[in-house]
């Protein structure tokens, strides 16, 4: 049993960005060498959040409208006011999808659906440079 | 260490489907001999998603209608104009909630809550067979 | 590779707790002796959720609000009707969350944002004393 790790890195804009990493997660467990496991995608950071949707405008388009019904970029938020900076929208987007997801690994490859792809949210109302930690873990 | 796997196969229908699997995962784990350390519940696929939740029928109602609340099975989709196959909603359910679940293991049992069971919810408007990696990673 | 395990005790209150866990976390993970790996944190249990946040009183008064919009601690639900506790919005609560969170691993210490703490959230109407599974696995 090994563990393996990679980091990428995403350049983010001012809004909301769906960042497709899915052949980058592919790759980081191909160059692990290791067979049968599993992939921890994980994203630090409190502005941020990862999860599994099929990567096409129209559900792209769905989901920023639920986020924006969930938790509205221009709201209200006691966060905004001790803070002044605005992204009280991002922290709550985060916390409710979360910043890790764990794929299982088969021979070396990630056992996900046919039309589903890995995405990193970036919430964060500046544009920021964005870690995502890859970590295989198997034999 | 060790990486065990099993993949359980589940048949669903045209409405939401919650499938409770825990003895299933149970099952695995005590077939992979193995006593300490974790099991990951992933579910393959864009249209369905795994979490906890106590089994019984008022609160699995609560959850149809706090889904329905959310992401309504006739509400509009840009996912349904561009695809024509109504299923939009499903998408947005499974993002939400995500594909993939680790509970902890010790002395071959998951260490889950007395009223906590594991639920797979299949989102997608027709019926599928819907399988579920089960991966137990441990010593 | 090894596994190591410690279980945290929490005492909430009969309202929504958020009890921060970083530094207690990161204890276990410098307890277990291992450099690189992911770390699992688990709350057992149907009534509570492990996420991440920034830990200040306004994002938690904001993840507060949020929370009694989607699932109001007084809304109507079947689970009441049924069992009597009216504890269903916190059944609800934790099923949208997700009772398991699991954070990479490096040189022994936790891989998070500068601003991002680990949270274990007791959605539970009534005190308990809540047990929280850390299991570190790695190299």
């Amino acid at each position: 049993m090994t563990v393996y790790r990679q980091i990428l890195e995403l350049d983010g804009t001012a809004g909301t960005d769906i960042h497709e990493v899915t052949s980058q997660v592919a790759a980081v467990a191909a160059d692990s060498g290791l067979s049968r496991g599993s992939v921890l995608v994980f994203t630090p950071g409190s502005t941020a959040a990862v999860t599994t949707i099929e990567y096409e405008p129209g559900a792209l388009s769905d989901l920023r409208r639920l986020l924006e019904d969930l938790a509205p970029t221009d709201g209200e938020y006691a966060h905004n006011l001790r803070w002044g900076d605005g992204n009280g929208y991002s922290h709550l987007r985060s916390a409710l999808l979360g910043p890790s997801l764990t794929v299982p690994l088969e021979a070396g490859r990630l056992m996900l659906g046919a039309w589903q792809q890995i995405v990193v949210l970036d919430f964060d109302n500046r544009p920021r440079r964005r870690k995502v930690v890859v970590t295989v873990q198997g034999g």
